[in-house]
C-alpha cells in the first residue's frame, strides 16, 4: 500500500474518500435529472403560447393552462368533475380556441413517460438527403418504417404486407401526394375530387389552392353525378362527425384514398384491419405529436408510390429525418406499451390510457349538452373493438355540435360566448353545426363546458 | 463517527471506499461519452448507403467511404493529395455519384465539434402545431428565428431588420411558397416564371408540375420578351455555374426571387449585405443540414410573408418543430464559432475551415482539368470578402465542367468512365457541360479526381 505521509491518519484519508464518494453519487445523480430539467423549464416557457391558426382569424387572449397545472395534471385525471371548474379563475374574458385540432390533450401522458421518448440527435447525424436508396420512398428512415409496421401489427388497424409505405410532411402533403399520383398527367381536364359531406374543410382549398389543371373539388360525393374519373376521399371515422365511412359513390373509373387520422383504438372500435389501395395516418392524432408534421401512406401500387415520392421530392425534397427518427422512437414507446400492458399492475397501454380519457370527456361532454337542452351530439353505436377485446363506443376527436332552438349560426352564437369552433358549412354542412376539438389541454376542456354549462 | 464492527478496520474501508471512487469516476466518465459513441455508431450503420436521388435515374453500387476514412478523416485535410489516391481500392468498378449537391462533406467538421450541436427532444416536447401566434409566420419557432437574424448579422450577407422570416420545409418549399405569394389569384393566364440559362435544374419542373394556372416556366430570362407582369429568378452565386448574377431583365411589372443558398463566405466573397424584397436561405447549402429540411425567407412585404405562411399552411400546415429546433442549434454553432474565431491558437470558424477545404478542392480540380487537357472550368475573379476581410478567389459548391475535343454529350461522356453528373441541358444550357457536385465525402471526392485524371 502507498506510504501515507505522517500527518494524515488513516481516518483522515477515509474521511475525505467518503466525501469524494458522496460528490460522485451527487454528481452521477445530478447528471441524470439534468437534462430532464433543463428540458422541462424549455417547455414551459413554449406552453405559454396560445392556440390559433390564421384560419380563425382571432389572434387574441387565448386560454391558457396555469403552471400549477402543467405540472400536476395527470393524463387521466379521475378528479376532473365539473364541480372542480370552480378553481379555474375563468370570470368569462378569456378566449377559448377549440377551432383546431390540436392535439395538445397528449403532453401530460408524454410527460408521465419521461425519458423513454427522448431523442438525442447529434450534430452531424442524418446530414445527406438520402434514407435508403433501395426503397422506391428514398427519404424514408427505415427505423421509421419499422415502427410503422411493428405499430399496425400490434393495433390491427392496417394490413401492412405489400404495402409501400410513403413518408410525408404531416398527412396533408400525402394527400397533396396522392391527388398528384391519381390524377393523369396529359388528361384534358381535371379530375374531380369529392368527399361525402360533411367533410375535411381543408380538402376544398388544399385541392384548389393551386390551380392545379390536374384535379378540381367538385364538392359533395352524394350530389356527385358527372361520367368519367373521380377521385373520392373517405375519412373514418370522419371529421368533422365521428362516423364509420365508406365510399358512397358506385361508378367505375374512380379511385379512392382513405384518410384513417382517427382510426386508432382511443377514438373508435378496431373492427379490423384496413385493406385499401390507399390509406392515410399521421402521428398528430395517433400519438398527439402534430408539431413533428410526420404522417404516411400505405400504398399498394409501386406506381402510385413512385409518383407520390416525385410529388415530396418536387415539393420539399424529401421529410425532415430528425422528425423520422423521433416518431419511430414514440411509436416504438406506444407499441411497447401495448405489448406491455397488463403484464404489471396499473400497467395500461397509451390506447388504454387515451381511451380513458377520451371516454371521460365525451361524457362530461355529453352531460352538459343535455342538461342544457340548447344543444344536441351525434349518437353512435357501440362495435365490437379488436383491440380493446369488447363492445365500445366511438369517442371522436371532434364534437360535432348542433345548435338548437333557433339558432342558425352556431359558430357565431358560440363566438358570442367567447368560445371559438369551426362552422358547418366549412364542412359542407349546414351552419346549424359546428365542429369542437376534443383535444386540447385539460384546464381548457374544462373552461369550455363550464362555458357551455352557463348558456340556458 | 458511526462505530465501525471489529471485522473491519479502517484500512479495509478505506480500500472499499477507494474502489467504489474508483467506480463511480468511471462511471462519471463513461456516461459522458457513451451517448456520443452510441450515436457514431449508429450515423456508422446509416453512413453506408448510397447517395442517388430518382432524377439520375441510376441506383447502381455507389463509391463509397470506408470506416477507416470516416473514422479518421480530419475536415481539412492537408494531406488530401492526389498521390495519396493510390491507397483508393477503386479498380474502377465503383459508380461516383456527383449529380446531386449532396452535402456530405460538412460531416466531418461537425463530428469534430463533438457535442456542441448535439440536441435533446423530450417526447412531451413542440406537440402542439404552433410555434408563435403572435408572429406572421405562426409555425416558426421563435429560437430559430433568433439565431438566424444573428448569423446574418455576423456574416454580413443579408439584412434582416424589418424584415419577417418565413421557415420552409427547404428552401424548395419556400421556392414555391414566394411563386403562390407572388402570383395574383385571379389573373386570366398564370404568370411568367423565367430565369436566366443556365438556371438551377429544378425550377422548371417545381414551377410546373402541378399544372397551376397561377405560373408557368417561361425558359431563358434573356430571350423573354412578353409584356405583363413576371417572376425573374436570381440564383446568385448561381447554381450550376458558381457566377454572381442580377436581374437580367428590363422591364416593370416583374416580381424578383433571390435564392441565396450560396452566399456563404466558403463558396463566394461577400460583398455586401442582400437587401432584396424577397430572399432564401437554406441550410442545406449553408451548414451542410439538407437531411434537416430547413430554409427560410427573409420578406419585405408583410402581405406577401402572408401569403407564403399561408401556402406552407395548406402545403404542410407548417414545419417540422423538431428540424426548426435542430438548426437552431447548429446555426448558434456557426454563429459562435465565428465570434470565438482567432481568440485562442488553432480556433477559426466554421466558414474559415469551410472555405479552406472548398479551395483546396478547387486547386486539386484545376489540377486534374489543367493537366487532362480534355476539360474546362469557369475562371472566377477575386473580389473583397467582407467576412474574410481579403480578396478571395469564388469556390462554388459546384463545379460547371466543359468536355471539350469533340464531345457533345459530357453527361453520357462521363457516365462511360462510371462518373454521373447532371448534363448542361437540364439547366437550359449546352450537353458539352455538366454539374458536378464539390460537396460529397473526401473519399468519393479524392476518388473522382483519379478517375478524371485517368481519360486522356
Amino acid at each position: 500500500m502507498v506510504k501515507i505521509p505522517g500527518f494524515f491518519s488513516l481516518k483522515h484519508l477515509l474521511v475525505l474518500s467518503l466525501a469524494l464518494n458522496v460528490s460522485l453519487v451527487l454528481r452521477v445523480l445530478f447528471e441524470s435529472e439534468n437534462q430532464g430539467l433543463h428540458y422541462y423549464g424549455l417547455a414551459l416557457q413554449k406552453k405559454f403560447r396560445g392556440t390559433s391558426m390564421e384560419e380563425s382569424g382571432s389572434v387574441q387572449k387565448v386560454a391558457h393552462v396555469s403552471k400549477r397545472a402543467v405540472l400536476s395534471t395527470p393524463f387521466s385525471s379521475s378528479s376532473s368533475s365539473i364541480g372542480s371548474l370552480s378553481e379555474v379563475e375563468d370570470g368569462g374574458e378569456k378566449i377559448i380556441n377549440l377551432d383546431h385540432g390540436d392535439p395538445t390533450m397528449y403532453e401530460s401522458y408524454w410527460q408521465k413517460m419521461g425519458e423513454k421518448t427522448t431523442i438525442v440527435i447529434p450534430g452531424w447525424q442524418s446530414m445527406s438527403y438520402f434514407s435508403d436508396i433501395k426503397c422506391v420512398c428514398w427519404f424514408l428512415e427505415p427505423e421509421f418504417a419499422k415502427q410503422v409496421v411493428r405499430l399496425h401489427k400490434v393495433v390491427g388497424n392496417a394490413a401492412t404486407e405489400g404495402r409501400h409505405i410513403v413518408v410525408g410532411t404531416g398527412s396533408s402533403q400525402l394527400y397533396l401526394a396522392a391527388l398528384f399520383a391519381l390524377s393523369p398527367q396529359e388528361a384534358i381536364e381535371p379530375m374531380s375530387v369529392i368527399s361525402a359531406a360533411p367533410y375535411y374543410s381543408s380538402y376544398p382549398s388544399m385541392t384548389d389552392y393551386q390551380k392545379s389543371g390536374l384535379h378540381k373539388w367538385a364538392g359533395d360525393a352524394r350530389s356527385f353525378n358527372k361520367l368519367g374519373p373521380y377521385i373520392e376521399l373517405i375519412t373514418s371515422p370522419n371529421n368533422p362527425d365521428g362516423f364509420t365511412r365508406h365510399s358512397v359513390i358506385n361508378q367505375t373509373g374512380g379511385a379512392l384514398i382513405h384518410d384513417l387520422a382517427y382510426y386508432w383504438p382511443q377514438y373508435t372500435p378496431i373492427s379490423s384491419p384496413a385493406d385499401n389501395n390507399l390509406t392515410l395516418f399521421t402521428v398528430s392524432k395517433s400519438t398527439g405529436h402534430a408539431g413533428m408534421r410526420i404522417g404516411w401512406a400505405l400504398v399498394k401500387d409501386l406506381e402510385i408510390a413512385r409518383r407520390m415520392t416525385k410529388f415530396i421530392e418536387l415539393n420539399t425534397i424529401g421529410v425532415s429525418k430528425d422528425s423520422q427518427l423521433r416518431a419511430a422512437k414514440v411509436l416504438e414507446a406506444v407499441t411497447d406499451s401495448c405489448e406491455q400492458a397488463g403484464s404489471s399492475k396499473n400497467s395500461e397501454s397509451f390506447f388504454e390510457a387515451s381511451y380513458r380519457l377520451m371516454a371521460e370527456r365525451w361524457q362530461q361532454l355529453r352531460g352538459v349538452v343535455n342538461s342544457s337542452g340548447r344543444f344536441s351530439l351525434p349518437e353512435f353505436s357501440p362495435a365490437f373493438c379488436q383491440f380493446h377485446g369488447q363492445d365500445l363506443q366511438p369517442h371522436p376527436a371532434f364534437a360535432w355540435l348542433k345548435c338548437l332552438k333557433g339558432v342558425e349560426d352556431c359558430e357565431s352564437f358560440l363566438r358570442g360566448h367567447k368560445i371559438l369552433t369551426r362552422g358547418g358549412k366549412h364542412f359542407g354542412a349546414s351552419p346549424q353545426y359546428v365542429r369542437v376539438s376534443m383535444l386540447d389541454r385539460d384546464e381548457n376542456f374544462r373552461l369550455f363546458l363550464k362555458r357551455l354549462s352557463t348558456i340556458r
